[in-house]
């Protein structure tokens, strides 16, 4: 672990009290604006909108959209219709509304800015108070304005940021009016009624803790402020700093994933500058040695190039850090922890900061860097859980720009109500694209006409089940029975890793729970070979158990097929599905091979690229070419190809070698290299202590020695193969054309 | 017609011959270089490689690539294998490096490199007498060289081109044994044996022709340069005019669509090229009305805002107009006809030039001009046939760089062997996307595992059915009954078109031949609506026949469907296909609707925008939502979506509107205006005189009369419905809220 705990939580939580007594008392003579900045902040930026170019745009483009509405009577609706719908979308742009709105009578002392969001905020003092649970409502958890509580609570994040911003503007009579009747219902049903919720530790109670605490600093409540804080027990089990806690490892990865690290981000950093601007002495950001500013570096970092997010877990696959949420992170964080080439690269393609001093840094920072780097992205390994000891992920990378392969490698935890069935799953991505992939969720986002936007029925019959994902299914049957609370009490164990190499990075984790009575075992090697610099990643399945069973590996590709070295059958004329239940039904079978070599080969183009999966099994497989869309009745799932090795056996061995190779061109026409260099696998050894194996490329052998049982890394290991002595140190040797190309540190 | 004809075939044809006799004494006295370029015009290549950095970057990438093979053996292998395998592969690579070598050579007269083009000329020499037919040819015009005669064609072109760059280099013994050895069997070959096809008017042909052609002017061999231009009995009735004379229309529409204008396209400037220089007197960039300058300029429009071409025809969907043929092209249109602004658009995203005098002036060009407007995309009609009298193809267009929609309507004659059948067939971009596509072809270019490279099977079966394509399947056979030979002999009839609106451009055409006793008649309207700038298509489906028919109208749509009118049955777990034969095999029948109200409404979404295909039909039509795959034993084809209307009926008028609306944005997560306007379309007359349509979009009325039978421009109409009285000039009336928003001019 890179990171100790100084403090353990009890310790942290008394240290916390005791800095929160000192925040009440200067609470009370609390100036605003105080929760997107000072006035001096905000000054800031009416100074330099002249000479930060980026800075001008962002505002300029706000206050044309601003001004537009000057003068117009602004409809707020009576709450009725799903997401996508005229009351959803409106009550959404109301909120940003007045947040931007507030801003601007910051920046400019426009009085007409501050008026507009009075009118607005006193349109909601008396609609507030007569909203019951909302009629769209599908969940536990009922919004007022909105279907669901969660946009409530956005709502509350903006509307008491602009409260806070026209603070002064308003007359102690009408700010009592405000926050009794715009706020108080709903904070009010957020930590009584929804209670319960409230008090998760989860991305919605961020945003409810967020909203709740802004909106105390706004109205100066302290009994609110501590509500966000501790949960509204106020015992510290719940809030603001419990999800600090609770969803972030030591290494600053979030629980549930990078596409809800984007969408928590937000409302952690908003609050969390809100804390520093009017309680100093919290050091809100330097808490648990700066975890937000490691959460957004490592949430960056979990992306491709085109900065989307990996789509593990409930994802959607146009997120990137473009998106609104990092914009304001990343600006907050650039003030707070100091700018960086990375943070730069981000902000550059952003092409917006947001109108406090934290935008006006970045802005300015981007005048003075004509030239910012590419963004950097580095292989990294992850723990999850908030001591670290929840498995963990991946990140094996090598290369740049264009040409960077980043191989994902998932046994973490299992990620709140967004997390997915997928124990030991990899997703590859090579030159900007996805080559093995995550289905992700299945959901149009406020797109009304797709069930109100919200998540489709598809994203837990299909996309969450493992057979979506690039790890083992055994017996048709999903990890942990598909069973969320199940699937919450374990985790998967890391082995060993080493991501230090020039050639050689490895991962290696184990999974016992996800099926009683089998354990299995994937170690991952992405390599770069000497010379050639060719791309080839090896991955060990070793699975162990006492019964025979069935065990499906789906390769999720991207891509056409180009060849094959087995015959397979195609359903010509007539389709039925792979299976009936657990993602399968949704499989239609569109080929396969029932007797195959126990080494196969099936290569296919992605875009300009080959890629071609060898395979060697201990029994002659099954093979399934399959594409989704069975039981599909309302055309929500994409249509997407899996490749599928299916063999029946108590224990056993797959390797397989996914090599990156040959181009091929639209313009010259040309396809070079379009067939794999790998002619064999062997297995030399394979046992509790060692599997060995042996890779012929084009006759040169690429060889792998994996300890099975002893993963130190400074273990020393000797073994006889076929007349050769090897001896190494650490859990691995990985040899190519005779010589070592990895040594452990 | 836009040009009217000066000449007949037969006086262009004695014009021709008397300038051609002129052309011969002028030969005998050939200076050498004189095909790609003249001496002096490599010397100014040379003098400006410092300076204008396009050249430099040209001349710099193709020196390296030279320079890193001087020194070298260069294998000259014995031809063996299929498009993509090694020995395709190589025999491509050396004519390019030849090619390349002898434009080094001219610039820099540096001797190294006109060594290296002899030698490689000299292991032709020796290897190109042996050959028999290729083992992988599969045609009926097999190659030597190459699997099939085309690409010895492209052999001879470039071969060529490098012997005249170091024609002075050579002795003249080492002329004539190059001569006889490398050059004369593949001319011998296709002038005798293949004279068939060499006679040919074909892209192939042209390439043919160019190849014998240019080896004629650098070999000095006045026969060969006659069979080039005349044939292989030079009679006039085949080679480079005749191709000139039949391939083109007046407009400069070639007849095989414009993915193979841009392969065709090459030969076609680089032999005129040659003929220029080597004999001015023939004016050949100025033969009829400077049709080379129209081609090229016809086939830039026929392009998406990506610069690919429209894929109607055979066609693949990643070519684009930075391909290396139409570099060569535009850099010497730029040069003989002079430069554009969109030829300078063109050649900034080409970002090469070609190494001689016309490449430099591009690349001057952009040197001066820093900023280069975008291409300017403009509505147009194009007549197809050497006369224009084979009906023709309407580019209707409204709109500027992102937010252009072109709609393609194709009333063409067929195309030659990669023709497709599908008469009054449509295509749709929108937003730089294809929305309603047309296939193309089934192919992977020169990827040897997909049947080395070749056109597959698929593209008959499939791509060239009518049922692939936005148009009518009359009892589920195609068109002309499939026949290419049918097919050939007739083509579609234009009725009408407007194109000069500003809210409305038009197009009409008839079909009576592609099915026996049935008239197909389809009207196209693009508008922009006045005040918003909406944009809708209302396409007018007549068909009369006396027996009843089956008829089925497929709209190809390209996006994810979002919501329907009508009530659907999925086939949720075993899919069958469409039908058996002419396509219909190859569509898996996802979904199907036995009968539903003739109005109905189905809407999908493209990326960021809506798309509702609203219908009116005579009948309850049944629908189908099918998906291509069923019968792809290899899995050549993509997976593409079509929503089809089926009818059983004599006559039948359909009326369709597709209307664009709304945007989606995953950055904002916002959804607009995601529903159709259109509430209701009403047919009000509907006789062998006049259709007339009304159309309720949100309470205001589009409506349409259209003329049925007298379609003259300047005809007054008047017509009483439903007690308005409409009068109107011209083909057709619309008018939007009570006001005309089209008058014919």
């Amino acid at each position: 672990m890179k990171e100790p705990f100084l403090f353990d939580i009890n310790m942290r939580r008394s240290v916390l009290l005791l800095l929160f007594s000192m925040g009440v008392k200067l609470l009370c003579a609390q100036q605003h604006p105080v929760v997107f900045g000072k006035s001096a902040d905000f000054n800031c930026v009416a100074a330099h909108l002249k000479n930060d170019v980026l800075l001008r745009n962002s505002y300029t483009k706000i206050k044309e959209e601003v001004d537009a509405t000057i003068g117009k009577n602004i409809d707020v609706p009576f709450p009725k219709d799903p997401a996508g719908g005229y009351t959803h979308d409106q009550h959404k742009y109301l909120y940003n509304l007045m947040f931007n709105a507030g801003c601007l009578y910051q920046i400019t002392q426009d009085k007409k800015y501050a008026e507009l969001v009075k009118q607005l905020l006193l349109k909601y003092t008396l609609l507030n108070p007569t909203l019951k649970n909302h009629p769209q409502s599908t969940g536990n958890y009922p919004g007022r304005l909105f279907w669901q509580s969660l946009n409530d609570a956005n709502w509350l994040v903006y509307a008491g940021t602009a409260f806070d911003c026209i603070h002064d503007y308003l007359t102690p009579s009408e700010r009592k009016m405000i926050a009794n009747g715009a706020f108080k219902p709903l904070v009010d049903y957020f930590t009584r009624d929804l209670n319960k919720w409230f008090d998760l530790i989860h991305n919605h109670a961020v945003w409810a803790a967020a909203g709740v605490g802004i909106v105390g600093l706004a109205t100066d409540n302290v009994d609110y402020v501590q509500m966000a804080l501790y949960g509204s027990k106020k015992d510290s089990t719940a809030g603001f700093i419990a999800q600090l806690n609770g969803l972030f490892s030591p290494d600053g990865f979030y629980h549930e994933g990078p596409y809800y690290t984007r969408y928590a981000i937000l409302p952690f950093y908003l609050f969390a500058q809100a804390l520093e601007n009017s309680r100093p002495q919290l050091g809100i950001f330097k808490y648990r040695n700066s975890v937000l500013k490691k959460a957004l570096d490592v949430a960056l970092q979990q992306t491709n190039t085109d900065g989307i997010f990996f789509s593990y877990n409930d994802a959607l696959k146009d997120k990137s850090y473009v998106s609104n949420e990092v914009v304001v992170a990343l600006d907050i964080a650039a003030y707070q922890y100091g700018i960086s080439d990375n943070y730069l690269a981000v902000a550059k393609l952003q092409n917006k900061v947001i109108l406090n001093k934290s935008g006006w840094l970045v802005a300015n920072q981007l005048n003075r860097n004509k030239s910012v780097p590419l963004f950097n992205y580095h292989a990294a390994d992850y723990t999850d859980g908030p001591n670290g000891e929840q498995g963990g992920l991946s990140v094996l990378r090598f290369g740049k720009s264009n040409n960077l392969t980043s191989l994902v490698f998932k046994y973490t935890g299992h990620g709140l109500s967004h997390g997915h069935f997928d124990k030991l799953g990899i997703q590859l991505f090579d030159k900007g694209n996805e080559i093995l992939q995550d289905y992700g969720a299945v959901r149009y986002i406020n797109i009304e006409q797709k069930w109100g936007g919200r998540y489709l029925k598809e994203t837990n019959s299909y996309a969450q089940q493992t057979i979506a994902h690039n790890t083992l299914t055994v017996d048709e049957a999903s990890h942990y029975e598909g069973s969320e609370k199940l699937s919450e009490a374990h985790h998967s164990i890391k082995l060993f890793s080493d991501i230090s190499g020039p050639y050689v990075q490895a991962s290696a984790a184990l999974d016992s729970q996800a099926y009683p009575g089998v354990v299995m075992q994937r170690s991952e090697y992405l390599l770069v070979l000497p010379e050639t610099g060719k791309k080839i990643i090896l991955d060990l399945f070793k699975v162990k158990s006492e019964k025979e069973h069935q065990y499906d590996l789906p390769f999720n590709y991207v891509g056409t097929l180009m060849q094959t070295n087995f015959k397979y059958h195609t359903f010509n004329d007539q389709l039925t599905t792979l299976g009936l239940k657990n993602g399968y039904q949704h499989l239609w079978k569109l080929a396969q091979a029932d007797s195959v070599s126990p080494f196969t080969q099936f290569t296919f183009l992605n875009k300009s690229t080959f890629y071609t999966i060898s395979s060697l099994n201990d029994v002659s497989p099954m093979v399934f070419l399959t594409q989704t869309g069975a039981n599909d009745p309302d055309f929500n799932l994409r249509k997407e190809s899996s490749y599928i090795l299916r063999t029946r056996a108590k224990n056993q061995t797959a390797i397989n070698c996914i090599e990156i190779h040959g181009s091929f061109s639209p313009v010259t026409e040309i396809a070079s290299h379009s067939y794999p260099d790998l002619k064999s696998i062997s297995k030399k050894i394979d046992n509790d202590a060692y599997t060995a194996v042996a890779i012929d490329l084009n006759g040169k052998m690429l060889e792998l020695i994996q300890c099975n049982s002893d993963f130190r890394r400074d273990q020393m290991h000797e073994l006889q193969i076929e007349g050769h002595s090897y001896k190494w140190k650490g859990p691995f040797l990985i040899s190519y054309n005779q010589k070592s190309i990895h040594s452990s540190k």
